[in-house]
C-alpha cells in the first residue's frame, strides 16, 4: 500500500515559526500513514506482529502472565490495567465499527455543535478561558497552536480489516489546543515495570475525559471541536509549537513544570484563539552532550550523535531532521517484558519535582552555558526503585 | 405498586456501630425503594413530574435555554454540561437494556473477576492498601464499613417501563468502600447558578471513573466489586459508618477535610477489608442550634427543630429519626432553576477552606462547647459569589 500522493501528503514544507521550534523538514518530507506506527503494525504487520505483540495487547485485557519478580506480580498488573479503564472505555465504544477511538481514529462527538455561537471578540481572551477550563476538567498544562497538516496522518486505519480510512476531521479547523497531563513520578521511578504502567494508564483514563469534557465545552458554545489522543496526527510538534516544551533525544517533550513526565493529547478546533508561540529554552544545547537515555535503553533504541532525517523504519516519518528512535526495537521490548518501557523518562536528568528549589536551580544550570556542569551533577540520577517501596508507601 | 414484604424490606433495624453514627431507626423502619427517590419519581410519577422537570432534565441534553441572568448563560450551561460528560456516557451505556447506571443501577462490570485470587493475610493492611489506590484514582477521602442491606433499595427501576427489578448485586458482597469527591469552593460559592452545576457534574464524571477503576483493581485481585453512584443504595449512613463525616441539618455529611463539599460514590465487594468506625465530632450538637441552611432555602424544603422520623412525603425513607427535607420542595426548586441548587451547601458555617489555619480554628470552637460563639463568628458566612467574578478568575 502507497501513501496518498501529492499534495495531499506533502502540504507546505516549512512554517515561520519551525526555527523556534526546532523543527527542521528536507525534502523528503513526507505525512506519517497511520498504519505504519508500530502498535497499529503489530496488528498486520508480520514484521512487528508476533505471539509476544498478541501476549503483551492481551496482557491488558485481564490475560496478564503475573510471575514473581517485583513489579510484575498480579497485584502490579491489577492496578495498571486498572489505571487504563477509562481509555480502554472509550476507546472500545466504537470498536465494532472499526474505530478504536483515541488511538486508531478521533474521539466521536458525544453531543452536537450548539446551532447557537457564542460570540469571541478577543481570541487572547477565549484562549486564556480555554486554558482555565482545561486546568478544571485536570489538564496539567494547555497551550494553544495553529492547525498543521504536515502532523496529521495521510489516513487512519479501519480496525477491521486495517484498510486505509479518512481522518474525518470537519473542515475548517484553525487551532489546535494541546493538553498535558504529569505521570505520577514515584511509579515512573519504578520503570521498567507492569506497575509503571499505572502511571501511564491514568492519564491515558485522565486525558480521556479531559479532551472529552474540553470539546463538549467548545461545542456548546457552537464550534467545533475534535477531541484526540494518539489519533489522527503527531502530538509532538504541537506540543512544541504551543509552547509547552522541547524536542528531546528520549523523543519526549522536556517541559520546564514536570520535565519530560507527562503524556500529550489535544483538541481540534476552530474557535477563535491566539496562538502560543514556541520557547526554546536550551533543552536541545543539553541533548547535545547528555546521552542518559540512550546509554540506559536496554534495546539500544535511542539515538547517539545529533539529529539526522535517517529513519530506521517505516515507523518513523520522513524527511524530519530530528532524534529518532528505532521504534521496532522500542516496542520490541516492550512485548518481551508484556508491558511498556520508559527506562528513557525515568533516567533522563530533567526528570524531576521541580516544586524543590534545589531543582529549579539545577534547571537554570542545565539550560545555562555551564550545562556541563549540569550534567555532571545529574551522574546517577533516576535510579530505579523497587516496585516493591512504591506499594510499601516508602 | 406496594414495597417488597417483611423480611427483605426490613432487615436487622439496628446495628451496635448505629449510635456511634447517629443512627437512630423506629419501628416504623421500611427500606426504601428507589422509584420513590424523587429524581425517579420525576420519570413517571405526575404528582413531580411536569413540563419543568422534563425541560430540567433537557437542559443537561443541549436543550438549555440560557438566558441573560449572570450564572445562566450558554457559556455557564456549557461547562455545566461538559463537566457532566464522563458521567453522562457511563450512564448512557446500558440505557437501552433499562439500566442508567450509575444512577437507575450498578455499573456493570467492564472486566471479569480474575480467576486466581490474591490472598489476603492482613485485611487492615488491605483497607490501608484500597485507600491509597482510591486516593491514587482521584479520590479525596475513603472510608470502609460493612455492608447493611437497611440503606439498599427493596428495587431498582428498570428505566424502559418504570417496573421494578431486582438490585443486582452478586452474592456474598461484606463490605463497602466510601469514596469522598471534593467540590469546587469558588463554583459552589455562586449557587444558584447553572455554572455552580459544573461543581457537581465534574464530580459526578470523577467519581464515575474513580470506582469504575478502583472495582476493576479489585476484581482483577479475584474478588468480586461493584461500582456505585447514586444507585443501589444511600451512601449517606454508609459515609457516616466509615467514619467519614457526620450528617447533618442541610442532609449531607459534614466532613473535618471539606465541610459538606463533597460527592460521594461507593464500591461493594467481598474483598476482605478491615472496617472503619463512627467518628461523632460534635456536628449534631452544632446543627442543633444552627439553621442557616434551613433560613437560606428558597423553597422551605429544609427541617427546623430536633431529627424527626417524620416522612414530608413518599421521596423520603420511612421509620429513621434524622433530619429530613422535603425533596418534592426542593426538586421543584431545581426544576423551576432547570439547574441543581445547593444553598444549603453554600451557606453551611462548615463549608470552609480547611487548609486555612483561622478555619481549622474555627471547626474546633464549632465542635467544642463553645459552638454559640462559632455560630456567631459564622453569621454572614456563605455569602453568594457573582458567577461573572468565577469566570473573570477573581
Amino acid at each position: 500500500m502507497t501513501a496518498m500522493s501529492y499534495p495531499a501528503n506533502r502540504p507546505d514544507r516549512t512554517r515561520p515559526t519551525d526555527t523556534a521550534a526546532g523543527i527542521e523538514t528536507t525534502e523528503a518530507f513526507e505525512r506519517f500513514a497511520q498504519r505504519n506506527d508500530v502498535f497499529t503494525r503489530a496488528m498486520w504487520d508480520p514484521q512487528v506482529r508476533s505471539k509476544q505483540t498478541d501476549a503483551f495487547f492481551a496482557s491488558y485485557r485481564m490475560e496478564a502472565a503475573p510471575r514473581r519478580g517485583d513489579g510484575f506480580t498480579q497485584r502490579d498488573f491489577a492496578l495498571r490495567n486498572a489505571a487504563w479503564l477509562i481509555s480502554d472505555v472509550v476507546t472500545n465504544r466504537f470498536a465494532a465499527e472499526g474505530r478504536r477511538e483515541g488511538f486508531q481514529a478521533p474521539i466521536s462527538y458525544d453531543t452536537p455543535v450548539a446551532p447557537q455561537q457564542v460570540g469571541v471578540d478577543d481570541p487572547a481572551a477565549m484562549s486564556a478561558e480555554i486554558k482555565r477550563i482545561a486546568r478544571f476538567f485536570g489538564a496539567d498544562l494547555c497551550g494553544v497552536t495553529e492547525l498543521d497538516e504536515r502532523w496529521h496522518y495521510t489516513a487512519r486505519v479501519d480496525t477491521r480489516d486495517m484498510s486505509e480510512a479518512p481522518l474525518g476531521l470537519p473542515d475548517g479547523l484553525t487551532s489546535v489546543i494541546v493538553l498535558g497531563h504529569e505521570m505520577e513520578r514515584d511509579l515512573v521511578a519504578t520503570y521498567p515495570s507492569a506497575l509503571a504502567g499505572a502511571a501511564t494508564g491514568r492519564e491515558y483514563s485522565h486525558e480521556a475525559a479531559v479532551v472529552m469534557q474540553l470539546a463538549t465545552y467548545i461545542r456548546n458554545l457552537g464550534y467545533e471541536a475534535v477531541a484526540s489522543m494518539n489519533d489522527t496526527g503527531l502530538v509532538i510538534p504541537y506540543a512544541v509549537k504551543a509552547g509547552l516544551g522541547e524536542y528531546a533525544r528520549n523523543q519526549m517533550v522536556i517541559t520546564p513544570e514536570f520535565g519530560p513526565r507527562l503524556r500529550f493529547s489535544k483538541v481540534f478546533t476552530n474557535l477563535p484563539l491566539a496562538h502560543d508561540v514556541p520557547r526554546p529554552r536550551g533543552v536541545r544545547a543539553f541533548c547535545d552532550i547528555c546521552t542518559a537515555c540512550a546509554d540506559a535503553c536496554p534495546v539500544k533504541a535511542l539515538p547517539y550523535g545529533p539529529p539526522s532525517d535517517v529513519a530506521p523504519n517505516v515507523s518513523a516519518i520522513r524527511g524530519v531532521r530530528k532524534w529518532t528512535s528505532d521504534a521496532e526495537k522500542c516496542f520490541g521490548f516492550w512485548a518481551k517484558l508484556a508491558s511498556d518501557c520508559a527506562i528513557c523518562m525515568r533516567v533522563c536528568p530533567f526528570n524531576r519535582d521541580y516544586a524543590r528549589r534545589r531543582n529549579r536551580l539545577w534547571l537554570r544550570l542545565a539550560l545555562s552555558p555551564l550545562r556541563h556542569l549540569a550534567l555532571r551533577l545529574a551522574r546517577g540520577h533516576g535510579k530505579r526503585r523497587k516496585p516493591a517501596e512504591w506499594w510499601a508507601g516508602t
